[in-house]
């Protein structure tokens, strides 16, 4: 599939496609946003908030959440708001993800049985990483993007003013944004 | 501007504009994508590599790093393979990324300026966060890249087999593809 990917690409830059797409790197709208990975935002997303090539940043991985303050997206929205002109974040969970609900257990399950070594992951447990914890899933998605904008609002290395920080339900059929209520 | 969108978004499920997109949460083509959150990327990568909705997960951070292999971007990796069914692989860096040379002196230098406390930075090397390599680029794009697919390809909860790992760099102006040669 990767070959099929690179001989379409290939095609792309010969027609000079790309044209319609020149834009600088920092973001006109002045906005970041943490999304989820799902296969169902990829185009509707964009599409739903009206956002354009150059438009905003976005951010992306499984549920929108941030597994700890110090990881790969809250270390992309420190480099959006301090290098990038970034002062509005959106998170943006969306109907029916497949974080919800997941179950550490079951993950594990399947890993054994594709050939990960038993030995391997009861090791983890003896360097202080807990896998259950880490692969669990979250139970209700209003609460868990009600938890990632106030771990990002109080991050102690997010500037004390001059930052929204709103959290969305997207609608993943419709594309509709319904706004959480987050305690400030 | 968060105003702006929304009333945008209002419109968009009015007109029913969702209705071209509608797919599922599996992806049709197998593949995640660990790309950089960089604005250029947000239209162009998907037309340049022909990702219609549906087709596949995209994982973003800035840079297209994985910071630790216990944070958010690897954890949604082994989402991808072990519940969406992802064989297939592909880290994209790209051209002129604002994370290649970045300077983390200069980052928490902005953030004293921008009202951090200098007591709460200073705080957190004594509980073990060392923020001068956690906020530091890369040095080379290529090598960058290089050291993903190795840190993705050897992480001991991927599936010893069954799974295809390949790096690229895709010019930000152009969005042509190049493949790094990653050691196996």
């Amino acid at each position: 599939m990767i070959k099929e990917i690179w001989a379409y690409n290939e095609k792309f830059v010969q027609n000079r496609e790309y044209e319609r797409f020149a834009t600088s790197k920092y973001p006109d709208k002045k906005i970041a946003i943490v999304t989820c990975m799902d296969t169902r935002l990829i185009e509707l997303l964009p599409a739903a908030l009206g956002f354009r090539n150059g438009d905003v940043k976005i951010i992306k991985n499984a549920g929108a959440t941030i597994v700890n303050p110090f990881d790969s997206t809250m270390r992309s929205l420190l480099i959006a708001v301090y290098e990038l002109g970034v002062n509005e974040i959106m998170v943006i969970g969306h109907t029916g993800c497949g974080v919800q609900g997941m179950d550490a257990g079951e993950m594990l399950h399947l890993m054994k049985e594709r050939g990960v070594s038993e030995e391997h992951i009861n090791l983890m447990k003896h360097c202080g990483i807990n896998l259950q914890e880490w692969l669990h899933g979250f139970e209700d998605t209003d609460a868990a993007i009600s938890e990632t904008v106030d771990l990002i609002r109080n991050h102690p290395l997010m500037p004390p003013e001059g930052v929204n920080v709103q959290g969305f339900v997207m609608d993943s059929y419709t594309g509709a944004l319904r706004l959480i209520e987050c305690a400030q």
